[in-house]
């Protein structure tokens, strides 16, 4: 039986009827930092946002352009937060999805805007009153790829991902680009992911699957336990696949959000991977919990801990510290029931130390990618979360970001 | 007029009638790693823990042994935090408590155990039953030093203090040896503090007094974000001053609890200046919260936020990353009247870039102590925290501690 849901290499411009393109507008000094993505045809929209109190001002105007749940376009700036920039910030964010839209010949309501970069500085308009008009011109099938790479900041690779999904007799196509490197964590984080399909599906029913994939997805990584004021994920659906319309309930629409999970997924663990300074991938399953939220609560404090966290640096197997994570979760369960294991190697039984082979742990923690278990034996709980390293590019990276 | 609490130079000695000792025993290679402190006569005790589910042994012995609100004496060990170590762990607590009361003749309910080092490996008694018997010899009024560098780990500094207090026509001396260096966040954290005071006190009096201290030092205090399996804050009075005995709701009380207060921040203080890798102390005070829940709140984030601690260590006035760790606090407050000061100087006002000097906040960066203040503008909540910068040493202490 063929896998009904096939993961390949693509990006926004994968699904049919969208283009994208990514310039240097010249808010950087030299790197791409503008782009835009479009759809040939009207398409559903969703959304979802971070959660901290202070929210850009581009994430106010996209609230507003989503409240009919249709969009045509994306437009996105990196460099600069647009943050913190108060009625002058909101006015540069209207403007920006009026330059785009007059560039495309739709309604500012149409057009979806986000900005990523330093917080509090005005945007440099002119570089993007010269610089939409140029990155419309350059919309293109091919231009994906550097519409991920203009929407970096201390990223070092760009997050590209596609999948199909089989959709009754149907293939469905879900690309996507992202952005994270720092400030990641749970509820969103500096983070951005801009997905695009050609499914037919009604606005209320894609942002029933966006909320599930990011909850299951974005949700589950930390970096460094900052939550930023720019985050958005945004999904559009021009719907040109000709599926029957995905409604809620279906086995079509498990589908579908599987698909979508999925791509959320492998992007989000790209995102810590690539987290700042990290020089590793860590992946925590927490099972035996009391339910999904403690699995999930106890998982994130391992991943989020400092301490386990160059611990995982140094390539120490010091389980002492991912007890005491757990301990101070808020997660409920009882100390004495816990086992941990590090890859395959048991270190941590009934609460207290295991015997282990320390080479094989050593080895275990060499790898680029490590994986913890957790189980507290007292439930059916579970949860897998991602985190990184923490290490002394961390401190060097942020140290420095302003300069 | 003379202001009521005096602070001075001191430690567990200080007030009447207590000696102490600090020896190597052999649990780390060359230091001192064993602690005892001995009040002459039977005293009144209290004491605060952590609030991870992991709780070490020691813990589990000293709350059984303070039931009666009662001790006389208090044994620390460094090196090994008998902690997740199981039944063996209980029994070895113990056995600690009894070798301490039969050194002293006392009964082992009498005795405080507490323990601060690496988590999961067995106390090796053997060091224990010779040490406890050569640390109750050592016993002396000059040995509070001593203790306080026997109970240190990642410590660079010994942390000791004193303060006297007029209690009506009497004199009434508090004296505290403290550790603590990462692991470090509020609600406890690694941090042990040993309290002595001469103050004629009955134990729930004492308790109440030592939860207000503790409220408002050693828990508005942040390294790192982890917290311990270990902490305790232990108190013990024994009444040698022959104050009238302090009654809750008295004046006398006031001045008593205040007085422990300023020791215990003096101590917490301490304790985040010598964080692991810590180049500046931070302390960041909120203003115009709605409530004072609000304002530590708001107050921790910041503190505790990677992206600011960073930037502090880099001196790079960064505020964007301020207002971020506000909005995701948790307090509520509306994001467009926030103002920010670096020290004196307004770098945030109406939630937005207040122009200002970056060589004057650059110099004020630059100063070991940097002072973050800022205004909600919403009520009048305040809360002031302590904290640190995270740097590169951070990440190469914590990246080898086990090894």
């Amino acid at each position: 039986m063929i896998p009904s849901i096939m993961e390949f290499t693509g990006d926004v411009t994968t699904p049919e009827g969208f283009l994208a393109a990514g310039i240097h507008a010249g808010l950087k000094r030299e790197k791409k930092d503008l782009a835009l993505i479009y759809s040939r045809v009207p398409a559903v929209a969703a959304a979802t946002y971070t959660s901290n109190r202070v929210q850009a001002a581009p994430l106010v105007v996209t609230r507003e352009h989503l409240t009919d749940g249709r969009a045509q376009a994306v437009i996105v700036n990196s460099g600069n937060a647009n943050a913190c920039t108060g009625r002058q910030g909101l006015a540069d964010a209207r403007e920006m999805a009026a330059l785009t839209a007059a560039s495309l010949d739709l309604k500012p309501e149409d057009i979806v805007v986000a900005s990523t970069g330093v917080i509090g500085v005005p945007l440099p308009m002119d570089h993007l009153r010269k610089g939409i008009p140029r990155v419309a011109q350059a919309l293109g099938r091919a231009g994906g790829s550097q519409a991920a790479e203009a929407i970096m900041t201390t990223d070092t690779c760009t997050k590209e991902r596609a999948v199909e999904v089989a959709i009754g007799d149907r293939k469905v196509t879900l690309g996507a680009i992202a952005k994270g490197s720092g400030m990641i964590r749970p509820d969103m984080a500096t983070m951005l992911c801009f997905i695009t399909t050609d499914a037919a599906i009604d606005p209320e029913t894609l942002t029933k699957a966006l909320r599930h994939a990011v909850a299951r997805s974005f949700n589950l990584i930390t970096v460094d336990g900052d939550t930023s004021t720019n985050d958005m994920v945004v999904i559009m659906s021009n719907g040109l696949a000709r599926n029957p319309e995905i409604r809620t309930g279906t086995a079509e629409f498990n589908e579908f959000t599987a698909g979508l999970e999925q791509l959320c997924v492998y992007l989000a663990k790209t995102i810590v991977r690539d987290g700042e300074g990290a020089t590793k991938l860590l992946e925590v399953t927490v099972q035996g919990a009391r339910n999904e939220e403690d699995a999930r609560r106890a998982a994130l404090s391992v991943c989020g801990s400092s301490l386990v966290k160059t611990a995982l640096f140094g390539e120490d197997a010091n389980w002492g510290r991912i007890v005491a994570a757990l301990g101070y979760s808020g997660a409920q369960f009882d100390p004495d029931q816990i086992e941990v294991y590090l890859g395959g190697i048991k270190v941590v039984e009934r609460g207290g130390a295991f015997p282990f082979d320390e080479g094989g742990a050593r080895r275990v923690l060499g790898e680029s990618e490590v994986h913890i278990t957790v189980n507290l034996n007292g439930g059916r709980g579970e949860a897998t979360t991602w985190g990184c390293d923490l290490s002394y590019d961390y401190v060097k990276i942020n140290g420095s970001y302003r300069s």
